[in-house]
């Protein structure tokens, strides 16, 4: 046994009022909101602004953000440039967290950056700064996507709401409302999930005072992980690879008795069905109604993966997470499989934007400490005498 | 009280070989090796190896680590151009935390990223990608302090180390060996320093399996901040706010009564002087022999701002840190204030790779929990009755 918790598994590392997870119960909530509930009645910028601030907003305060988030909706020509500079064969998670971090350099003078923890937690300064953020995140993710198919990229259309903009300007045509309403709701669940490893290195970056893009671009990296937000994207190649419905009890068998990872599978926090994949799945159910039953093959797949897996996995309490079920709207949505954590990262930027918010509100620079296993004080030997 | 210990301090987050620190002592070693024995008798390829492999290498090994560094010295004129297309006028370390993040981007095929923890840790994998990062870092500081200039880009000079190249690129000319050893004794106090933050965001983003051009750009954004390497730069600017030795009383103790920050002073490891600032306050009085006295103001005014914080901050166990005498040698060796925090990055790069392969073998992904603060379940009320 090791003197430390490995991954601060269950060692607090902050106060916080912005999200809850009740892992017995399946539970999820937001500023005390279950997402269930936010999923169905509410749309991703009057969640933003309740995980930012805290409350439900008046129909005023939310028309404000609003306004606001679409008069932000414009990115320089320059940044535009810079992406054209980047190998449009690359990832756009990599893409997302390259050009994030630039924008300071590109916006110097919008609102300068304050030096002491007391004036960075200024709240003007702090809600500008989110709005921007907030505001251009799905405007790179569309632009690249139109820029590396080598193709027009799409202008922003004020007269949309944050959601269906999004999918206009990723997909090139206007979505009809049942597919706008169902990437709403898929933002609205990636929005926030407590002290996850994303929001968790924003939060460290944030306790430097590092400017806010530099942060965001942190938290980019650590969600593209294979063992975080990049497992969305792995959840379709594994249902590719398994083929058919008709195949997933042998695959499955295969893969226990290798020990493998089941993407899409598994959450340190729920010992139950992932409150988010409960609603995912409900939605896509609601989709295939919609289509009269013309959904791909990937739902018939996971549907009974998850179903194979009840036996061996359920048992150990490993169910469906919110990477599981995603990737499949995604899909019907028309959006390619390697932009479905950049999509997550869209989503989640209002979550750690509430983190970085909380954090330098009341900071003390992250520094932890080590169990040191390395060697004693020893003397130098010069190269001759090694 | 909170429950939580603030910015963990104090909470062991993983087991470390890498380096140790004695506070009461002032002793920092890597490895075993104290950092003033390294400073006086090694260089940086040395040091970093030592760092990444946890021995002080052969004559052989180290020969070959020295060559595959040089055999890495170069750069796609793909990333020149990208360089070309950020705005000249922003932040090095803006263009650092943005650059690093592309290289994925740009070597996509020169090595694959494995998806599971165990063929991540592959020590092949991480060798080569060690050795691509720390050979490029400088690269890019250099390059850049160029095409910002508008000057032509410096190319490589395969005969010299690496401090001497990196200083060669960087001003244009080749050092006289004296100052080359400065610049190498710099890098290597500034090559690792435990677990601080921007070590912590490496492993926190490292934890997901991040691509580790992800993983350094995060933990360059954590450098960045002016609690964190950001202070470097500012030391400068705060000793010629101060102007000359004669003022520095009357400034201090506005300051202290004011409760303002003094740049360069206080650590929350070390009770003493910080050894790094012991091994650099050394390193300017040798210059100030070698040059027969003839030194920038600035080490007059922070010489004489050490002694006054004497009687009131040191009294304290506020003492000089790593950043209080460093750019003043940096600035006696030809570089801009602004490029100082991200030569910071380029020494700190070996002991986040370090601490990246420390962490990728025994890895858990860093998901700590929260002690929360806010709002029980609680009913949504509908906009229209808000």
């Amino acid at each position: 046994m090791s003197a430390h918790a490995r991954g601060l598994a269950g060692v607090p590392a902050t106060q916080s009022s912005i999200s809850s997870i009740d892992g017995e119960k399946g539970i999820l909530a937001y500023r005390g909101y279950s997402i269930d509930v936010l999923a169905a009645h509410s749309h991703y910028e009057e969640t933003a602004l309740l995980l930012l601030e805290g409350e439900l907003p008046s129909a005023r305060a939310l028309s404000a953000f609003d306004a606001a988030l679409r008069a932000q909706r414009v990115l320089k020509p320059e940044v535009i440039s810079l992406m054209h500079a980047l190998p449009q064969n690359g990832h756009p998670m990599h893409m997302l967290q390259c050009v994030v971090a630039s924008l300071d350099m590109f916006y110097p003078g919008e609102i300068s950056q304050p030096t002491s923890a007391r004036a960075y937690a200024d709240p003007d300064y702090v809600r500008t700064m989110t709005i921007k953020i907030i505001a251009r995140m799905p405007l790179l993710v569309a632009y690249w996507e139109r820029l590396r198919r080598g193709g027009a990229v799409i202008e922003p259309r004020a007269g949309l709401g944050y959601a269906a903009n999004f999918l206009t300007m990723l997909t090139g045509k206007e979505p009809e409302p049942f597919m706008a309403r169902l990437m709403d709701a898929c933002l609205i669940l990636h929005a926030e999930h407590t002290i996850n490893a994303s929001t968790f290195a924003a939060m460290v970056t944030g306790s430097t005072l590092a400017n806010p893009y530099g942060v965001i671009s942190a938290a980019i990296g650590a969600l593209s992980g294979p063992l975080h937000g990049g497992a969305n994207q792995r959840v379709l190649d594994m249902l590719d690879e398994i083929g058919s419905p008709g195949k997933v009890k042998g695959w499955l068998d295969k893969k226990l008795a290798a020990r493998e990872i089941i993407w899409g599978m598994g959450h340190r926090e729920y010992k139950v069905k992932d409150p988010r994949a409960v609603v995912l799945h409900g939605l896509i159910e609601k989709l295939v109604e919609h289509r009269g039953g013309k959904v791909s093959r990937y739902y018939d797949i996971a549907r009974t993966l998850e179903e194979a897996a009840k036996e061996t996995l359920a048992a150990k309490g490993v169910y469906p997470n919110v990477d599981f079920y995603s990737g499949i709207l995604y899909h019907e949505l028309g959006i390619p499989a390697d932009q479905f954590t950049a999509l997550f990262a869209v989503a989640r930027s209002a979550g750690w934007l509430a983190h970085w918010s909380e954090q330098i509100a009341d900071n003390r620079i992250f520094r932890p400490t080590q169990v040191y296993t390395g060697e004693a004080l020893r003397e130098y030997v010069p190269l001759k005498d090694r």
